[in-house]
Parts: C-alpha cells; structure tokens; sequence
C-alpha cells in the first residue's frame, strides 16, 4: 500500500496510482486529525471524495504517530494523552476516538489502537503493554460501526518474544477480526530478527484471512515477507525514497543525482516498463533532481511505486504459477 | 505558452500540457544554457527528447535573463559578458552563441538577440540600445541554420517612444524574419502605456505573420491584447502564481489558503471544465497548499494553465464568429 499521509500520496494523482497498480492506499489518522481535522473530512463526504480516490483505503490506528511523539505523549489505561507536533495543542486519543476518526475518514479497512512498542523493550514492559493493546482492541472492536461494511484488523504485538507474540495472537482471535496485522516491527530489530518475528508469528493466524506486517518495507523484505505467508504491506519507502532521488530497480538501488548519469541516456531500469522509463532518460531525471523541480518528485515517485507494486504482482504471479521459489532466487540474482 | 523554464513546465507533465490544450511551450536559452547545458541536451537528441514533448518549443534567446543579471553583466557591440547566477562563472553571450544555443536545444521558433532596456531610459539610450539590437538581429539571422525547418522571430524594441518603436520595426521588416514580437514590455510601465505601445506598434508589423508580446500578461492582458492583433503570448504567471497558491477564476483570482476556503466543497471556477474543477474541491486545494504538498503544485499549475489557454481558445473562437467584442464586454462583466 503507497502511504498517503495527509489525503494524498506525495506527488500522485489518483489516476496514476491506479495506473502503476495500486489496489489500496493507507492514510494517517493522527495526521489527518490534527490536520485537517476528521470532522472536516466527514463533512466534505469523507476522504474519498475528498481526495478523489475511489479505490480502498486502509487507515492506521494513530497510535505508531503518537508514540513516536516521545516526550509529548503519556499512556493511560484509558488512552494517551499527547500534544500536536503541529501547534503544541492537547490531544486525548483512545481506542474508541481513533476508531471515531477512522470512520469519519470513511476507511475501508481500519485498524484496531494498540501501543507501538520500541525496541529494545523488557518482556515486562512488553507483556503489559501487549496485554494493554488486547484490551485496546476489544474497546476498538466495541467501537466499530460495521454497519457501512467496513473491515477492522487487530494488530499482533509481543516484541521480539515467541510467547508474548503467541499470548497476543490468541488475544486478539478470541475477539475475532477481519485481518491480522503484525506491529512493532521495522523499529530498529534488524531484518533477521524481524524474520525470525515473521516465522514464528505468523503460522499462528488463519491463512484464510489477509495477514500484514506494517511499516515493511524493502523490495527484500517484501520477498521473504510474502515467502513467509504475508498478503500485505505499507510503507514510505517507495514515496520517500522518489522524493530524496533514490530509485528501485530489477538490478538495486540508484542515486539520480550522482555524476556519472550526467550524460546517460538510458532509462532508470532497463527491465522496467514504466511510463517514467518509457519516456524519460537518467540525464533528464538527474537534471531535474539537481534543479530542484516537481516533476522530479513526481516522474520519481511514479517510477519507485510502480517498481514496488510490479514486484507484489509478480510474486502474485509466481505464486499461482507454483515457482515463487525460482522468482525468489532470481530476484536475488539480478541484484548481485 | 506556458513557460518550460528548465526543459519542465514545473509541475506539469507533456501529456497533462496537451490535456490543458498547449500548442507551444516556450524554454529559457539561458537557463538550459547553465543548466544541463546545451550540448549535453544536444548530444540526447534536443529538448523534445530530453523533456518528452512533441508539440513545438519557442526559445527566448537569453538577453532577458541576462540583462536582468544588474551588476553581472556587461554590454559591449559583439554581446554581452555575465556571470552565472549559479556559481559566478564568467560567459560571454553573442548573437551567434544565443542562435547555436538555441539550435542545439532543438527549438522550432527561435528569438533574435536583443536587449530587454529597463524602464524607465532615456531616449538617447533607447535609440542607441534599439540600433544595436537591430544589428544583432542581422547577426541572429546570418547565424540562423534554416535548413532544420525552425523559424526566427525578431524583435521590436524601442522603448515606450512611437518613434523609436517605428524605427525598430522598420529595421527588423527589411532584414525580413518569420515572425515579430514586442520587447521591453511589462517591466514595469504599466498597463496603459504597454496598451499604448501595442497600438502603435502592432500596425507597423505584417498581419499575415504571427505577433508576439513577450513576458506578458494578465487574463486582461491577453484580452487587450488580442483586442489589438496579438497573436502569441509567454507568462510564468498562471504556472508561478499556481505554486503561490493564486488561482485564476471566471471571476476573478481567489488565493486558496484564506480561510474562507476550509469547508468550500466547491470546485475553484464553478463555470471551469477543468480535470481539477470537476474532481476537487477548494476544502482540498487548500489543505493540500497549506500541507505544503507537492500535488498542490501539481493541481494549482493544471488548472491554471487550462484557464489561460481556454481563454485564449475562447478568444479564437470568438473571432472566428466575429463577435470578440461581445467576449471582451462578457469578460469584463463576470469579473466585477
């Protein structure tokens, strides 16, 4: 899912994310709360209309935002009190505001409150917060009007510890939701770790509904990420990367704005059937990088989100075809 | 002709020109000259290429932006010497250098190279400065390789004196170009005396051949002037007031961030056609300009774009069915 922080992925249009394939969007409940402002959203139809984006959007809790406040935020049984990185001004988010808003987004998909937890963190902590977020997500689930037909998913926590991970797990299937996401990782834990979380996390969910690990990730961790049973991801990277002129290709990464592209007139990937590498050559994406022009944001953006969306459906792809572990091992290949 | 100062019209990309009706672009000679540099956009086939635009490119020949540089520069009877605003390096900027610029870019029209003269001069310095521009446009055209197809336009100076303007075009007719257009306007005389200026100088120039006033206008200007015979116009306004959050309506400029806007759930011009108009609202427009997002740029500059060149469609219609009068009255009556 392409990250849409404020009601707009950075630089697309609508029509162009449905171009490079995006089934689905995320968009930022803390964001969009603070700014600007749910009830606004409500009242202009929801976010939908108001970004003009037919398609699903899945939006998350606020509670990764908010406990990424630091010394502006503190955690009550009953909610969180933190302050806007905006303005300053005092904010109460519990359970049943976060779910609130997310309705008043009009989501499609939203996501259960929990307590992003930071690593490195002590089983202590980690088995009371855990136990918190549970009860966090049977309030959300309280909340949840699923009269407009929208889906609601809780969200795994239990750090980097088997049976926190499988007590919170079971937690959140006695409530019952429609997906299951994993949380807390991509928090600094390392790829290794963050796998190890994956394979012993996941077989404990049903395989019959969506299972998603968010804020992941790299084209690598996408790869072993869906090897390992994950149906769906979200993540800055594609769209922030663009914007800092770092490009995906079949073959790695590349900086645009480095000298030896100065005169290179190919295109960013020569594998890739993008409109941005059908039609544009590396000195031009350089120069505009370097000139400091939009197009550059958004000629970037296109192609890395359609790298990202390419590569989820081509794992779709191989997975039908029963050779996932050949594209697995190509893939890597190509990036040697 | 929007204004592709950089080989981008910033913020739009080529198929979004052509949805918004763009015949011509034009693409600043000295920009492209510092940056990437005409032989590096020559060696990857020319602007077309290089930016993936078909339609064709109007070329400035340099002098505006080079006499705007105060105390960088110096003018001497072979051209003038500058200093880049980039890195202060030393450049010496002939008639024949502007004309092979300009021919490496690939340009369709090409300018002669004159001096844009600051208003208010002394008339002493208007004529002296004309006569000289007149010989470089003799220059401008020995240099000028015909055999690519491209066309040379000259250009009248002569300040704001009739007699100066009349001496200035009588020069240019009988070195003969392909088109005429109007310099040294809009730097800061004033509607009026630029009115003047275009009554006694556009009948001087032959109307079977197009008539350009560079560097202007206003929505009213570009009425008043096609009022008079003008044929082509350059701006930056709709694309730099787009970025500045100014958009252009049938009734007049609004500037979207005000707060008025929040809640308006209706499109910027409700008489515009526009992609933006029909699928955005100003609640949108405007918590996007003040997100500072870059798909503010992006819709701002579409739809203002489209309002300039529908208003100027909107004129050639109304000429063609002879009554451009009646959209001159119109025009102004939506607008009080």
């Amino acid at each position: 899912m392409p990250v849409g922080t404020l009601g707009t992925v950075k630089g697309m249009l609508p029509e162009t994310l449905e171009q490079v394939g995006a089934q689905i969007i995320l968009a930022n409940t803390y964001h969009l709360y603070l700014r600007p402002g749910h009830d606004l959203v409500r009242e202009i139809g929801g976010l939908h209309r108001f970004m003009n984006w037919d398609r699903p959007i899945l939006t998350d809790s606020g509670g990764f935002q908010v406990f990424s406040l630091g010394d502006l935020r503190k955690i009550t049984e009953e909610g969180v009190h933190f302050q806007s990185h905006l303005d300053g001004s005092r904010h109460f988010l519990t359970p049943e505001l976060s779910i609130d808003i997310q309705q008043a987004l009009g989501a499609d998909i939203l996501m259960a409150f929990d307590e992003c937890i930071p690593y490195p963190s002590s089983k202590a902590y980690v088995a009371d917060s855990s136990d918190m977020s549970a009860r966090w997500a049977q309030r959300s689930k309280q909340a949840h009007d699923r009269e407009d037909g929208s889906a609601l998913f809780g969200i795994v926590q239990g750090g980097m510890f088997p049976d926190l991970r499988e007590k919170s797990a079971a937690d959140l299937l006695e409530i019952g939701f429609d997906g299951y996401a994993l949380g807390g990782l991509s928090v600094g834990e390392g790829a290794e770790v963050m796998y190890e979380v994956m394979d012993y996390t996941l077989p404990l969910l049903p395989d019959d509904q969506p299972r998603y690990v968010m804020g992941v990730g790299t084209p690598e961790n996408l790869v072993e990420g869906v090897g390992r049973g994950v149906d769906m991801f979200d993540c800055v990277m594609p769209t922030r990367n663009a914007r800092n002129g770092l490009l995906f290709t079949t073959f790695g990464k590349i900086g645009i704005k480095q000298a030896r592209y100065l005169r290179d007139d190919g295109p960013i990937d020569p594998e890739c059937s993008c409109y941005v590498c059908s039609n544009y050559c590396r000195a031009y994406l350089r120069h505009l990088y370097r000139s400091n022009e939009v197009l550059a944001s958004v000629l970037n953006t296109h192609h890395n989100l359609h790298y990202y969306l390419n590569l989820m459906q081509e794992m779709r792809t191989a997975i039908e075809a029963g050779r996932f572990s050949d594209f697995r091992g190509e893939f890597y290949r190509k990036r040697q």
